[in-house]
C-alpha cells in the first residue's frame, strides 16, 4: 500500500516535489469504505490545492477513483466487499493518489459495468459538478419534455466539466450552446452533443448574433469567470440563472444582476462532503443516476489521455498537462492492472 | 382627470417640486385597461426614481393602485368594465399618482372583496416582490407540508416587503425569523407572523446563538445589502439561497459564495414588465393568489398610515416619511372617496 504526496506547497517550476511513501493498513469506520484503487483522474482543482499551504504532511492530492471495495464500516448500506465502485471523494480525507483509500460510502456509486476502470475514472468529479449545477442549481427537470425550448450556454465546452455537462444537458432536452476556439476542441464539443459551438476568441454577443441566438435560460461558466461576468449577464434571459465553478480574481458589481433579476451561484462540488450536510447522500444518488445513463448508452466517458502507473513522474507530468490549459476532456492514470 | 408629476429630479431639501396637471382622455389598447383610481400606496422605489433624471416631462411616479376598470383594450381577458382591480404596474408607463391610469392587464388582479381600497393599495408591489422571491427565486413549494423544517431570515421584517413576505412564508410552513430594532417594529413583525424577531442593532451571529438558531435555508434582505452581504453568507446553510431587493453601494467578493455553494439573486419585481417577458402574466397569477389568500383570511393588509387626497402636499409628505426610514408597514393615499 503506497501513496504519493508532498510536504509543502510547490510550483511546477520548482521541480517535482512529489514523493512516494508507504501507508499503514487503513480501517474503515461507520459509513466508510476501504477501496483498492484501479484508476484515478487528475482535475484542475488538484493543481490549485498543490499550490496551497499543507496542514498535515504529507498531503495526498487527488479526487476521482475507481476500484474495488476491500472492507466496509458498520453503517455502510448499498455496498459490500468486492463491489466495483467509483467516486470523487471529500477534501476532508487524503486524496486518491494512492493504491488504497478510505472514502465515505454516501459519496460513492457502483461503477458502470459497460466501461473500463480507466473510462470510469473520468466521470465522478466532473459528472457530480455538472449534475449539481444542472439539477440542484438550475433546477432543470429530470424529464426532458419539461425542458423543451430551454437553452444553455456552457463556456469552455471541451473541458472536463464542460464535456459531461454538455451530455447531461443535451440528454435532458436542453438546446446546448458551448464555446471553444481550436479545431480540436470545437470537434470534441460537437461530439459531446453541443448543437452550436461558438468561438470564444470572438465577442460572444457577436457570436450570438451570427447564430441568431437571442438570450439563453442558463449559463454555466467553467473558465475565467472575471472575463465573462458582465457578458453572461448580457446574454442570459430576464430571470435567468448563471453558475460558475471558477473563483474570481476581482470583486464584482452585483447591481448588474438587478435589471434582469439574475440568479448567480458559485457552485462548489465539495460543499456537501465538506460540511457533511444532511443530504450528502445526494452524491451517491447523482452518481448512481450517471451510472444508469452510461449503462444505457446515454452518456459516454470523457477520457482523452491515459498515463500508465501511479508514479511521481506521471503525477508531475499530469499536473503539467493540466496547467497548460490545453486539455481536451480528461486525463486518467491507471493505478493497477 | 388629473395627475401629479415633476419635470426634473429633485431632493426633498430643494422644496416641493411636484405639481398638479390635467391629463387628456386615455384610451387602452390591446392588453391595456383604463382604471379610475381609488387609492395608491407609496414605496421606497418612488423616492429613488424621484431623484433620477427625467426622460419625458412631466414624469408621474407611483406604483400600486386600486380602482375600477373604465375601459378595456381588444385583447384583454379576465376583466371587464366595472371590475374592481389592483396592481403594481410597470416602469414603462406613467405611474399611479393620477386619478386615471393605463395599465397592462397581464399585471392586474381582482381586488380582494373583503377589504377596503385603502387596505388593498398596500399590497401589490410588496406582495409581488415577496411572492416572486419566495416562489420563483427560493422556489419554495405552494404546499406547506413540503416546506416543513425549512427556515427563512427576513432582514427588516417590519418594512413593507418584509411585512407581507413574513405572512406568505409563515402561511407556507416556513419557520420565519425576522429582524427589527424598535419596540414598535418588533411588535409589528410578530403580528405579521414572525416566530423570532432578532434585534438588528446587535451582531446577527450573536442573535442566532441567543435563540439557538444554527443556519437558515433562505435569507431575504430588504435593507442595506452591503452591510449584510458577508453576514448573510455566514448565516445561510450550505447550498442555501440569498436574495436582496436593495442595490449595493460597493462591489463585492463573490468568492465568498463558493465554500457553501451559495445562490445569490438580485430580485427586481419590474424585470417581467420591463422586458415584457413571455411570462409577464405571472404577475396576474401571483397577485390573484394573494387575493384568494386575503379573502380566505390567510394574509392581511399591511397599511399603517393613510393620507386623504391626492395632492402635491400629501405626496411630498409621503416621500418625506418614506425617506425617514422609520416607516412600519405601508403608507397609503386615498385618491377618491
Amino acid at each position: 500500500m503506497k501513496a504519493i504526496g508532498a510536504d509543502s506547497a510547490f510550483n511546477l517550476s520548482e521541480g517535482n516535489q512529489f514523493y512516494e511513501f508507504e501507508i499503514n493498513s487503513l480501517e474503515p469506520k461507520q459509513y466508510e469504505l476501504l477501496v483498492k484503487i484501479d484508476a484515478i483522474s487528475i482535475n484542475p482543482v488538484d493543481t490549485k490545492i498543490r499550490q496551497s499551504p499543507v496542514d498535515n504532511a504529507p498531503r495526498v492530492l487527488g479526487f476521482d477513483a475507481v476500484g474495488v471495495v476491500e472492507a466496509i464500516g458498520d453503517n455502510v448500506k448499498h455496498f459490500q466487499v468486492g463491489d466495483e465502485v467509483y467516486y470523487s471523494g471529500s477534501p476532508s480525507y487524503q486524496g486518491s493518489n494512492q493504491t488504497h483509500q478510505i472514502v465515505d460510502s454516501r459519496l460513492v456509486a457502483r461503477k458502470p459495468q459497460n466501461i473500463s476502470a480507466i473510462e470510469a475514472a473520468s466521470i465522478p468529479l466532473t459528472g457530480l459538478t455538472a449534475a449539481e449545477t444542472l439539477f440542484d442549481v438550475f433546477n432543470i427537470s429530470h424529464n426532458p419534455e419539461d425542458n423543451k425550448g430551454k437553452s444553455i450556454l456552457i463556456i469552455n465546452g471541451a473541458g472536463g466539466v464542460g464535456s459531461i455537462a454538455t451530455q447531461i444537458a443535451k440528454q435532458h432536452g436542453l438546446h446546448v450552446i458551448t464555446t471553444a476556439s481550436r479545431e480540436e476542441t470545437h470537434q470534441w464539443s460537437k461530439e459531446m452533443g453541443a448543437e452550436i459551438v461558438l468561438n470564444h476568441k470572438n465577442d460572444l454577443s457577436a457570436e450570438f448574433e451570427k447564430y441568431e441566438i437571442s438570450e439563453v435560460d442558463y449559463i454555466f461558466c467553467t473558465f475565467d469567470t472575471d472575463r465573462y461576468f458582465e457578458k453572461m449577464i448580457e446574454l442570459v434571459k430576464p430571470r435567468g440563472k448563471i453558475a460558475t465553478i471558477v473563483a474570481f480574481k476581482d470583486k464584482q458589481d452585483l447591481n448588474l444582476l438587478k435589471n434582469k433579476s439574475v440568479t448567480f451561484t458559485h457552485e462548489y462540488m465539495y460543499t456537501r462532503p465538506l460540511h457533511e450536510t444532511e443530504d450528502m447522500q445526494r452524491h451517491h444518488e447523482l452518481l448512481s443516476d450517471i451510472t444508469d445513463k452510461i449503462e444505457s448508452g446515454k452518456y459516454k466517458p470523457t477520457v482523452n489521455k491515459v498515463l500508465q502507473g501511479l508514479t511521481v513522474d506521471n503525477l508531475y507530468e499530469a499536473h503539467k498537462q493540466l496547467e497548460s490549459h490545453s486539455m481536451v476532456g480528461k486525463l486518467v492514470i491507471q493505478v493497477a492492472e
